[in-house]
């Protein structure tokens, strides 16, 4: 391997799990005397541009084994887009701290980041190795198996839906529907995870939208109606990406327009889908509809992770500098299932042109054929992800007795 | 104590633990010869009304011990408001199926129809055990330190707040502000809750606005504008219940008359206050907002419950039980704080009259002087409630390396 400063940070959206493949980098990287200094981005790759970086060498062994267990980016993040310019302005900081090994801690974005840091350094010269560490709650890089930090998401996902509703069905007299959005930008591997603790036809959810396929108000409120008609409650998950059949967000060719008395302008994404469809459903069906919008709750819950998601976050950092020691460069860890029962899964790695700004969706067959409801093929991809199995939760068999004028 | 059946039921607004009170009432109930039925209301006092009646004497074991751990309300709960002439029908049909004993698991408008029928019982001559079983995620109820149910849901705003807090430090270079909306209606204390986990100035919550003192948009506008120009982010948690100077909740105002192109017309209800707020942020001070808005989430999660508050639950159930033996009537039982270092409780009762319809709210001097956070007496109080300590988080410790131009 080579040399010096190995480099890292951590981009895009936060993850329940995404500082234990920072622990894991630092752990390995302090194992290797090869490794001169071992330097965090503050917030990705703009502490590079502006050269705000920090010595994690000197962070205490409690710090390191907390970090484990901290949700959300410890180094900070960033969404900076980079213009060409600023590639050789990442170099040029590169150069003068002798960083020798980069690790960036990110989605397919990031991939496509390291990807062109690795061309252009070997265009100029500089000698350089670059590993990418994969993380999304979104679940939707290429290649991998599956993303570090989808099955904590999923894990919340699955349990505040069957938790929530355990709470719409008791409260089924007063409450009809609860539309719960989920995350997932273009995919819908998170929406689908709600329905991983769901065991018969009539418990939560009902109804699940991904953005893979069209969305349909007027098939929506149908399924709702059927639903309610049968079972007096309906429970609706929609990921925040649905789009209509003309490729719009649900909800912006209504609401873009929409102005108070003020004139005030409300659009639908800073109020988001499933408070658009809520209102719908009580405007055009006349039931009363609550939304449910835990966002950023769902990214970072650190009481709901899921321990496999966790050491493998960990196992993906520890590997990045494993593969480095061995003078590999150019790569995205991954995690390679081997099998799903008994659950076994290894690291591996790709080349980053492989998996920059490429996007993996919900495959059709992962759903039943109405499209609105995950199937027993995606449970058993999802189920091994989302770590051990949760308390399981009574159902009183309910014995009737008879009324009075039984009696 | 009477001989005769035990009709228990839940009401309100669920809990995450309010089946543990159920499982405590059922448990002892089974100890006592004199109990000759035990009997669930379906739906509370709807089914009592219908005469939908379940024997919970046959559930089995293993039903009952995961009753501990199941959220929302496992009988099914009610909002009915009942009517006087309804008084008449509900001791009817205890008549029938000679039930003398009455357990209500509720708020205060639960206790309140326990009085009633314990009133009516009295007048009409018929001998009937009533007892009432505090539960609320408000923490609202008179005479007792604090209710089963709100150690959990603070648990979850605490951690919820904390771990978004961190998400938001991380994208603070994307994100402006986050508005957490908290449930709690006409008081505070949930929404106080969301600073258990705060141990510096600068960590999340910043701002903290409860419904007990009038709510100002310039002073929040203001308030949020000096917090950013400082740290460059600002974390806000607001209760669903604030109303402004007048007493109208916030934002009615601005939105009851917003209709979209089609003439829709979306409620702030609907919406919620944090949406309202969000929006208002990004429109007056072009501050990039999102808002979470977790509801059930917060009143449900089984992965975030006070293991001290699912204890309590049980035991006010148990509590129950064994007053009626003792041949008491009239009461709620309540928790009594003997001690807040070491943590110390006992169950109590208190007559009805004095809790029905009650409300007990967050006192002023458990905030700040300026009235947009907790202070260390509210710590004090609710922190023993939540359970046991939380996984600590890391903060790197940022040790910076000098810049290329210092080097």
């Amino acid at each position: 391997m080579l040399k010096g400063t190995l480099l890292v940070g951590q981009s895009g959206g936060p993850t329940p799990v995404i500082n234990a493949s920072l622990a894991g980098v630092i752990l390995s990287a302090r194992e290797h005397a090869e490794i001169t200094g071992i330097y965090g981005m503050i917030h990705g790759i703009e502490g590079v541009l502006k050269d705000e970086l920090v010595d994690l060498q000197r962070e205490s062994p409690q710090i390191i084994e907390n970090l484990v267990y901290t949700p959300a980016s410890a180094l900070g993040s960033c969404r900076h887009k980079i213009e060409d310019k600023e590639y050789e302005r990442i170099l040029e900081v590169c150069r003068e701290h002798n960083v020798r090994h980069f690790v960036y801690i990110g989605g397919n974005d990031s991939m496509d980041t390291c990807k062109r840091i690795s061309e252009l350094a070997t265009s100029t010269g500089y000698e350089i190795q670059v590993m990418g560490v994969p993380k999304t709650i979104d679940n939707d890089l290429a290649v991998t198996d599956h993303s570090p930090g989808y099955g904590s998401a999923a894990r919340f996902l699955a349990l505040a839906t069957r938790d929530t509703g355990l709470d719409l069905e008791s409260m089924a007299t007063f409450e009809d529907v609860v539309i719960l959005e989920a995350m997932g930008r273009n995919a819908g591997w998170l929406a689908a995870a709600s329905a991983l603790a769901k065991t018969t036809e009539d418990e939560a959810p009902h109804l699940v939208y991904v953005p893979e396929l069209a969305f349909d108000e007027t098939k929506f409120l149908d399924a709702v109606s059927r639903i309610h008609a049968r079972i007096g409650r309906v429970y609706v998950v929609v990921c925040e990406g649905v789009r209509d059949a003309n490729g719009d967000f649900v909800g912006t060719h209504r609401m873009k327009k929409t102005t108070d008395a003020f004139g005030h302008t409300l659009s639908t994404f800073t109020i988001g889908v499933a408070a658009y469809l809520a209102d719908l459903v009580g405007d055009q069906l006349h039931l009363r509809a609550r939304f449910l919008r835990p966002v950023l709750i769902g990214r970072t819950m650190s009481a709901c992770v899921s321990e496999v998601d966790r050491r493998e976050s960990f196992r993906v950092g520890q590997g990045a500098v494993k593969r480095l020691a061995g003078g590999e460069t150019g790569l995205m860890m991954l995690l390679n299932r081997i099998s799903t029962s008994p659950y076994r899964c290894e690291t591996g790695a790709v080349s980053l042109e492989s998996v920059a700004n490429a996007e993996k969706l919900l495959p059709r067959d992962f759903l039943e054929d109405s499209g609105v409801l995950p199937n027993e093929k995606f449970k058993e991809y999802a189920l091994p992800l989302v770590g051990e199995a949760w308390q399981p939760v009574a159902r009183l068999e309910k014995y009737r007795i008879k009324t009075g004028n039984e009696l």
